[in-house]
């Protein structure tokens, strides 16, 4: 356990990892409910330890979950592989079910749990009659392996195609947490960031706290402390003063949708800041891997703006600070027009002023292109 | 004592109130430290209990600071002045320039107290050899009921003046806190909300909850209630996505300074409201006293943004909430510049569009025009 001041910091933050080889292996999640307090990493062997996890968002983030999800289908078959007496996985079925169940249901609306654990059973599927318990096991290591691989090579794609366009000296500004602690790599606009740090660009990162949870403030300024890139928190509505005294020269954000014309719906703030970069001059940046883009939504008009729980606003971090009956607006995110977007980096690269044209041609050169 | 649910609020909220006459009265102050969860007023009769109460933060807002400390005065003198044996007031000095000191020490940067504090000390000094101890309390009584008036005067015209500025129908934004808990009025830009409510306008506020101190959530918000004005509470990022979605119709706030062309420096997050106003098409409008207008600054570009303490952004209401030793960027407030003001609203009237021009034309007019 790691105190996070400065001085003592593990030189990488990660939210998930295999650790060990078939037989002695077992995950390892970072405790995301004890930060930005206490880096602590589960060490977790037992398929229900994991369920637990996930349902008290110790591991969070939607590539991360599937990640973990697909490791914890071998740790729960190890064992039994190893006891069992069939010659054939086949054996393993009802086991294999019970531990699909167990995980899916965790996270019912996780889309990314569910894909990867599709992926293992249909590897399973496709195995379990020709290969032994343990072979059909280390069969669905590989592949969970490849589920988190893939991802880490994602993350490392976009990083590498966003790096680029970072200031080389200056500042840059980022919302909510798009870092390793959501995915299996080094995050989406925060890969970016420690990319081009790692590049030698000397930027200072300035990380929004983003209410009302604050992933700014919890995750960003931690992993950034981590990996050593300089890093400034300040309160959401501090972006604009700090644009206008000449601080920040570039901005770059994460995605929860992209529209087929570029119109990209994010965590709330992020078309405030779009607005208030166009109004000083400075690019917008947007990091998001392929598969963030919805083509079904012709334009942001179509997103439905959720609503979270007032007491997100009215009760941070369980502290009562407003009249307890107060209305509120707690929209989960807003749409940030494609007009006011610079450009879109993904791990095929980079839609520069996004447009439903440019938009569809990345489509069509990723057709076209073998998967990683 | 209240809780504060909006079924059971009283008609209106107040930071000061003398209650009573010479003899048997006594100050009234709203306990602002336990805002919003309890409504508490305290009944205050001794100078000391006051000087807690202004060093406690139990009265805050500058104008209310001033009233407060003439009426302590009042208080600390009315007992010495029944038990005085001595024909003329003279024989209080010692008692008068103790009072002083103790209440002028209390908030040694409080302008308005210090001005308040010597307007009485004048009166005192111009009539303690002519009246006597009892008469001098009378008319101490007297001067500070006047300081009190005033400022309610003054605030009166604001809201009057600004009321006609809201839309009859809409959303209306507004930052910070500029009640009257911060004055001894309706307050500056919540008081031509209240007017404009109370004209039969049919405005709905929506109340940005002001990081890192959260004024709007403690106090804008439970003023409102108060006075029977919709309010829907909302985080600071929340402004661009609410004004895109066509919900504001105008935004209004206070100001701390105004410079000589109508750049005005008010709280954090003011700029960044100022530039998604102008984005979408909404007016900005700012409410602030004459006495708000600094003319020694010719623009907001001579003004020393101050930066506040660190821990205000990194724990939040006092729980830990990003790494301990992270940098913190938190500016106290930032500088709008009058182009993106629609108007500013004082008690002498509006400027439309301010320029430097404007300002000084509404100085003049100040000058040749009579003391409220």
């Amino acid at each position: 356990m790691t105190k996070p001041d400065s001085a003592s910091l593990p030189a990488t933050l990660y939210g998930v990892r295999w650790e060990g080889g078939l037989d002695d292996g077992h995950l390892v999640l970072l405790d995301q409910t004890r930060l930005p307090k206490d880096v602590v990493y589960l060490q977790v062997r037992d398929i229900e330890v994991l369920r637990t996890a996930i349902c008290d968002l110790a591991v969070r983030g939607a590539p991360a979950i599937g990640i973990a999800g697909a490791f914890g289908i071998v740790l729960h078959l190890v064992p039994l592989a190893k006891a069992a007496k069939a010659t054939t996985a086949s054996a393993l079925d009802t086991a294999y079910a019970h531990a699909h169940e167990r995980l899916v249901s965790s996270r019912p609306t996780a889309v990314n749990l569910r894909w990867a654990l599709e992926r293992m059973r249909d590897c399973f599927d496709r195995h379990s009659s020709h290969l032994t318990p343990l072979e059909m096991c280390a069969r669905l290591l590989m592949e969970a392996k490849r589920i988190h691989r893939e991802d880490l090579e994602l993350c490392r794609r976009i990083a590498e195609n966003g790096a680029p366009l970072m200031p080389q000296g200056g500042g840059v500004y980022t919302h909510c947490n798009t870092g390793a602690l959501a995915t299996g790599g080094v995050g989406t606009a925060l890969g970016c960031l420690v990319e081009a740090h790692n590049r030698g660009r000397k930027i200072q990162v300035f990380s929004g706290e983003t209410r009302p949870l604050l992933q700014g403030a919890r995750l960003t300024a931690l992993e950034l402390q981590h990996a050593k890139v300089p890093v400034t928190l300040c309160c959401d509505s501090a972006a604009a003063s700090l644009m206008a005294r000449g601080k920040i020269q570039a901005v770059i954000v994460g995605a929860d949708r992209i529209c087929a014309n570029g119109d990209t719906a994010n965590k709330i703030g992020t078309y405030s800041l779009a607005v208030l970069a166009k109004h000083h001059g400075i690019p917008f940046y947007v990091a998001a891997p392929y598969s963030t883009f919805d083509l079904s939504l012709a334009d942001g008009s179509l997103i439905h703006i959720e609503e979270r729980h007032a007491d997100e606003v009215r009760r941070p971090h369980g502290v009562q600070m407003s009249p307890i009956d107060v209305p509120v607006s707690n929209p989960a995110f807003d749409v940030t027009p494609a007009a006011l977007i610079t450009a879109i980096v993904t791990e095929r690269g980079v839609i520069d002023h996004p447009t439903r044209e440019r938009v569809a041609a990345l489509m069509r050169d990723q057709a076209s292109e073998p998967a990683v």
